[in-house]
């Protein structure tokens, strides 16, 4: 059994601290820290007690502890936080004004933190925003067409949030610097680590005037699978996706898909169909993901059409609930089928405490039996369809 | 009183000498023609009979029959024929085994006949068809994309139909010869007269080895309006319509529509965003009028969703139906509202003759109440949507 450190109460620190053991998206993560808090599940793990009830059986769950503990110690929030600070860093959690409420449309794969460096909110930040990315190997036409966009859609009030890689990503984040707007880079390592060194100074200048966001700990390399799970991210901080060059398969893709899955529209820039750079917004165009745009009054118009569609929403693990106690029972059999209901409202028709129930909520979702919405005032629960 | 010649009596003259008779897109000659028989309904436009029962008060059809009778000094189908005969060509009618039945879709804009120079049958031609269509003056980029399909297209044994126009469709038509597949040529005036001028090498060839067709009787000039009306037969006698390049606004965007209006699939072939030649691509592909195709291969897979769309069915005159004489109100009564019935049929639950039934249904069809569909064994009639 391993000690547990003072800074564990706080639950800032405790959930910069979760960032650090997981690989993310990592579902059963977020469900035990929505379940138990972020302190106390950490706290948990860090023990070795159990996370769920006992006689739980959880093959997944035990696995994923395994998988934690590894990274054990390494985890020290306060030294991370010292180390994001020196280049004018910060972690945002949910609950704080800055936090971006569009993230609870991932679901169980949204992070557990942000580290952000800027000194915009990231919630004002990406309130009105599109994302604009792409090829790192574009065509002359598709540099053209980005940056005509990028400064299209920063001078109607627009931020555009990208990913600064090469190609078209960085010719996203110049074409709203371009015209004066804001901008956001989604990283895949840490918010520290300037990648691509190619574009160390256009990252430099982003964290400056705009602001640079991770889901990654400080000094968190930036690995190849961590760019597919950064896409996701770069979804779910837009309003829109639009994909401006991208081969048949490339990651360019993957972020408008995960955008259309959690409901937000995606739009793509055609091109000539004998350029390879192109195929893959032929693609999502064909397959219906993308709407067709040409200049940035369409694709303005296309973060107005959101909520006209219709999410798909991500798979979720679906576990056996034989095994969940009776009082998540209860909170399940409270759960609404169609319209989500507040977990304040869910405690009340299911006799418990509203931590009782945001706790079996979190077990819930985490069994892939629950799944959470946004209301008016706030966060919905329902159930999740089979 | 003009006295009736003996031509006539003969359906093909008569069909053929309304051809010369009315500007096409003709609903009304249509529907009486297909009320009383070419011939009947020609000799009582040449005697000054009514078309329809004593009583009767049709504004639209008074002044259609005035404006029929300015050409009626014209009409001399024997010459026509002659003429046309010259230059290896012929009329088809209805009924004629090498008779396109795709044109029913057209519905009361479908032609009377059809002028034709080419030793294939058109019904045979266009059973497995793609039209490809598109700007007079398109990029170097449309020009090889239009080759490319069409030869494409015909590898795959399809018929490329086209408008013989400058441009993509000259391309298309050229992209078939290259791959010795057939092509059919829809043209604006006569069958005998190789329009654009600048393309009277290419009308020759494709008479000889493919198939010319116009519905304006041999001599009628191409006259602007005629393209329009030329541009509904291209979607009629197509399988599916694909458009290359074409500016936002255009005849290739005009026969788009028209092919989505019958039902059938519509392509179109995106370019850079940044080219005026793909404006109108690109508009049909955001209005969700056509489906993105890059190749051949994309091409064909249209041609196989053909009735997976809902036709949009053209506006037909809807007119006050007080008038309409017992026997016509008989057959009105026994129309199906959904599934279409043979016109035998018909007249069994009316109780009247087939020939009485089909003239109540031409009378109807032409009030706007009957809409003729396609059944297995022929043509089905049911009750217009109101």
């Amino acid at each position: 059994m391993s000690s547990v450190p003072g800074w564990v109460a706080d639950e800032r620190l405790a959930r910069a601290a979760w960032s650090r053991l997981i690989e993310p998206p990592d579902d059963v993560a977020v469900a035990v820290v929505e379940a138990l808090g972020a302190s106390e599940s950490l706290s948990r793990v860090l023990t070795g007690r159990r996370l769920l009830p006992e006689g739980s059986s959880r093959p997944r769950l035990t696995a994923a502890v395994a998988r934690w503990r590894v990274r054990l110690r390494d985890v020290d929030p306060e030294r991370d936080l010292r180390s994001v600070g020196r280049c004018g860093g910060r972690v945002v959690v949910p609950g704080d004004a800055e936090w971006p409420r569009c993230l609870d449309d991932l679901q169980l794969a949204r992070p557990v933190c942000l580290w952000v460096r800027g000194e915009r909110s990231p919630a004002e930040a990406v309130e009105r925003s599109v994302a604009i990315v792409g090829t790192r190997s574009p065509t002359a036409y598709g540099e053209h067409v980005a940056g005509d966009l990028a400064a299209g859609v920063g001078d109607r009030g627009l931020t555009v949030v990208s990913g600064a890689a090469l190609g078209i990503d960085g010719v996203a984040h110049r074409g709203a610097f371009a015209v004066g707007a804001p901008t956001v880079a989604v990283l895949a390592g840490g918010v520290d680590r300037l990648y691509p060194e190619a574009h160390a100074p256009l990252l430099c200048r982003i964290a400056e005037e705009g602001l640079l966001v991770s889901e990654q700990a400080p000094g968190a390399s930036p690995m190849k699978h961590r760019f597919l799970a950064r896409n996701r991210l770069i979804a779910g901080l837009s309003q829109a996706t639009v994909v401006v060059e991208a081969a048949w398969r490339s990651g360019a893709i993957s972020t408008a898909r995960r955008a259309a899955e959690i409901g937000r529209p995606v739009g793509a820039v055609p091109g000539p169909v004998t350029s390879a750079t192109s195929a893959g917004c032929h693609r999502l165009l064909r397959d219906g993901v993308a709407t067709c745009v040409s200049d940035a009054g369409e694709v303005v118009e296309l973060t107005a059409s959101i909520g006209a569609t219709q999410p798909v929403l991500p798979q979720v693990p679906v576990e056996d609930h034989d095994d969940l106690d009776p009082l998540t029972l209860r909170v399940l059999e409270a759960l609404p089928v169609r319209r989500g209901r507040g977990t304040d409202s869910l405690a009340r028709v299911a006799g418990l405490t509203d931590r009782e129930a945001s706790a079996a909520l979190g077990r819930l979702e985490l069994a892939g039996l629950a799944v959470r919405g946004a209301g008016p005032e706030g966060v919905t629960w329902r159930r999740a369809a089979r």
